[in-house]
């Protein structure tokens, strides 16, 4: 089949192209509960570029020879191609999304439900990926879609959608009317988490963020106050809040400066996200002791979690943005979003 | 002052008329803490007609001779008269709604924020209430209202809306997206209900009615599916739930079979939740044993939620439907209540 | 291999003898994840009869005529003998526990870690369980144990110990220092909950029970408050509670009015949890309203639990006391358990 | 009445004597709600020391030129002496306990029983606290004592141990068997946490700290592993804990280093909770995005967990190291404790 293959890192991604396109053998089923996914949709991410950049090199490839070439593509849906023999309740054409995280099953953190802290692997970023024609993965990361859903309109759904998603979640299970949230950063993930706070909490969402075309984005998606990153955003959070801060912050930058004024825009007693990276939080500890604020990291979501984003989705309540590409064209799209030409999420088609 | 006393109990509910328009002396500030409200609105309840009847003489009453006379009303909402030395951040003509509960705020489940459950009174059940030009109560259970709230159209949040608020809360607090919440009877207090569950989370809505009118109002408070109460509400309500039934299951009836059909609603490991009553729950223990279920009561609400849903109504989240009367037609409210002919909820105002 | 086979039910338990010692064909791996298990014990249990009775029938054998023969026995532990191809992590003789559940790892329920509410099979009481040399069961059911355990000593604690566990535990979820928890019936079940209270939470332990013996043992559990239940055990308990009743009541024996009776010893707002059965839990629902008590249904527990459950059998924290009978003599435990006459738990060896 | 007043601040603590025994007014009752407490004991805390260096000068005496003279002391027990006219519950002679914050019982986060997050004052750093004979407060914030407990060996809980008992509860609500909690400095706070651990949980203790007179003090309170702080403190805990570190890190230090350690300690998904305060909590966004770990806030405590905690005093769950000076020897419990000669917590006495 064809795919798009990474042969070599580039630190400074100055190179013309990082992608080939190239002929691969054929996924395989090799074990009882293997699935072969063709695929309909793969979603391009910022975390590609990271894999091009060597950023996960430590992580996934300590050695740096043993992992490429690689097939990247960690956000990947289509329609079931095979199933290995112990799998049950799918079938050849069911359309489908992949969690990002092949969990075995077995260890304590996958049987109480937390996927993405238990052990297993994380195709497109430590084996191979979706930028492809087809997948093999595991029966364990499938989740079926409803008839309503095409993959290549939810396949983003299943990393950045998931994070926005897990992230939240969290906060609306302690947000309650009369009290606000902030999402720092209204672009991929965040416009995703804004519907989602609308659909399951009552608190006034505030949404911060530099451009104009994203807090309008911000609006439609259910936002009641929208705030200019314009170096007063952190004053102007607080005059909406009366003075106090938000009860909940979703931070999507984590960087250039958006850690310090988050945790400042966070009210006493509230919680402070991160899922947005780059920066780091410096706090002082008589300051978190003063505040008795919270600090959260978010990483992914759990299977479950990701059939809860979809049923969102099935009905409507969370809507995503996409731009598509065909699979011969994932340097334009890897490109375009180094160049942060892309709105929403692009998506590579067959 | 003008009030509607109760002078003696009418078992059978029989008398021409139960409460008389009488000449009071004006209610005074005793304590620091005490305040005086003149009365905007005063909601009618049912429970109104339960004190009648006398069904509350064993718990507020026990000798049967010392409470009355009374003045009835515990849904009261108005506007501060009068406050006592010690009242902060309270001054006359301020537009409150006041909490059924005087609770003494410094027993321990005061302190846990827990009002209903700390020591205190009832206004309106064991002491002089609201169907009155004026009453005393206490800074401890006085909610101040945003401008936008008129107390008159408020004023049956205090007690039958904040009911619906806190069941319905509860069950938010676990209901996620791919569940559903059925409401059992979308009277005063289920419509209510079914807002606040719209509002704070992405659960689907069931109602079961066997009125066609309430059934109507169902949907435009916010219900996804609509069950006629006809016999067959089960079986419509397990095909809706692909035969699993509800995660979680508000009953605002209680009575006429509504505690057996709604705990077989109930899908395993989920709440049934009581607010409506007049029958027995009658359950096998082997039942609650194969079916993990819980069976949640429900009373009132603290008056931390009390000011949650006051931002739900100033939102536009909630809307309240009401019919007016004036307080010297007491009885014809109360009467109209009797013979189920009021829609929403009936108020007194001056 | 020998297996103690149940050939017919006995619905008034009147025969001699109920099971009987046979020859059957040796269990065989036929999927992937298969693993037999060589049983070091299994226990005997109260539901073992309630199978024999026919008990059971509506929900394991509905037509009556396809189920047996069956080997009971759903309590078991022992060494793996063999394992499937696709099973890892486990190798032959590794001792181990069965938890009760092999759910499929694939619904909604398993991927949230709740395999009891899953689909799967419980064997011993839907297929072959292990009043026999060996058992073949699913890598999914089996929890590895440590060194210091013998399966002989450990085997009840797969489900009567799972289910006394997973009770109590929900109870230490909320019970704080100050409060009460009961403890009705310090049998089998009820001799271990104590136990997981004393360990897990601060607040005091009060036992009720019959029987001086039981009230001994659950003493020597960490019971702070002992009952004897001679008619007066609710006056008794809400002396020791100044009146309010106790924060957390579980119910280990469900009929002979316990049930009344606990809900009575639970404090408003406090939870009733009901784990032995019997009875109807029958309450107005106008007490439920008024006390704002829940009922809290409860089944076994998750495999997550067990291994919870396991590091505290390992550590001495809980401790079970065990009758042992031979793997011929199944008929003399299951009737002596019949009788009464066993104190603690029953345990078939080899 | 004899009273010791901070009458200057001294930046570098270098004066030979900070606070000055001195004649002061009686305190008194002008609010109905007042209580007058005759001082048992006053807990000498560090906060007096940082109270005395101008540390909190910003916070309470922003102008610099207001607060003094100021008589310290915010950790207090005794007798009650006097109460205001509306003051229920309380009579002169009745031992009691005095909460560090007068909150004023009506602000929404007072209403949802969380005082230190509510509007109010605090003793002893913002207004007159308990150095002296006797202070003035509010019924508020006393807690009435049992019997079995004596002013001056209570003292140090209504701060110290109120903020270890919060810290360490927060941690048993999520705490479970099989998993670890770290208490690094086990100090004067740090002791009561261990104790608070043992009583309310079942996870494994390990206890870092550089003295070994403290780790034989933790030992005895519970700890079941001890680690040197020797330099290699990270690597033992990992090794302790397989190489994934313990679910729960309570830290009472907060400074040289702790913060990087501590935060090393927690296993993913886990949370790391800052008591102790120095230093600041440096962390890279994306190690808490992939670790999902959780950092943590802890200020003081709730009135009600301050029942809690005396609570598990009069069962002896708790216990508490003190060393009584007299009041008139302040300045050397005060020396005493800068130059860390004080085991445990220095009490002022009549």
């Amino acid at each position: 089949m064809k795919a798009q293959v990474l042969y070599r890192y580039d630190d400074a991604l100055t190179a013309p192209t990082w992608v080939e396109h190239a002929d691969v053998p054929d996924p395989k089923i090799t074990k009882g509960s293997d699935v072969i996914v063709r695929i309909g949709g793969a979603g391009v991410c910022r975390t590609d570029l990271h894999v091009i950049e060597g950023v996960w090199r430590p992580h996934m490839d300590p050695t740096g020879t043993e992992l490429l070439p690689l097939i990247l593509g960690h956000e990947n849906a289509g329609w079931i191609e095979d199933v290995g023999p112990e799998v049950e309740n799918l079938k050849k054409g069911d359309p489908v999304i992949v969690h990002p995280k092949i969990s075995n099953g077995t260890c304590l953190a996958c049987r109480r439900g937390e996927d993405m802290h238990g052990d297993g692997t994380f195709p497109g970023l430590d084996s191979d990926g979706g930028y492809a024609e087809a997948l093999v993965t595991s029966a364990r990361n499938i989740v079926a879609l409803p008839k309503s859903l095409n993959p290549k309109d939810v396949a983003p759904y299943s990393d950045a959608g998931l994070t926005a998603y897990r992230a939240a979640k969290k906060a609306t299970r302690h947000l309650l009317p009369g009290q606000y949230c902030v999402v720092i950063g209204a672009g991929g993930l965040g416009h995703i988490a804004i519907q989602v706070l609308a659909a399951m909490c009552a608190a006034e969402i505030i949404v911060v963020d530099r451009s104009d075309v994203s807090l309008k984005l911000a609006e439609q998606c259910g936002a009641h106050h929208l705030v200019k990153a314009d170096g007063d955003e952190l004053q102007k959070v607080m005059e909406l809040t009366a003075g106090k801060g938000a009860e909940a912050v979703l931070d999507f930058v984590g960087e250039h400066g958006t850690t310090g004024k988050g945790l400042a825009m966070t009210r006493n007693a509230g919680s402070y996200y991160v899922i947005g990276y780059g920066e780091n939080v410096n706090v002082p500890t008589v300051d978190l002791v003063i505040t008795e604020k919270n600090i959260i990291g978010n990483l992914v979501g759990t299977w479950a979690e990701l059939t809860e984003l979809m049923e969102l989705a099935h009905r409507g309540l969370v809507q995503l943005e996409t731009r598509e590409f065909k699979l011969s064209e994932a340097n334009s799209a890897l490109r375009a979003l180094h160049e942060g030409k892309i709105k929403g999420r692009a998506v590579l088609i067959p």
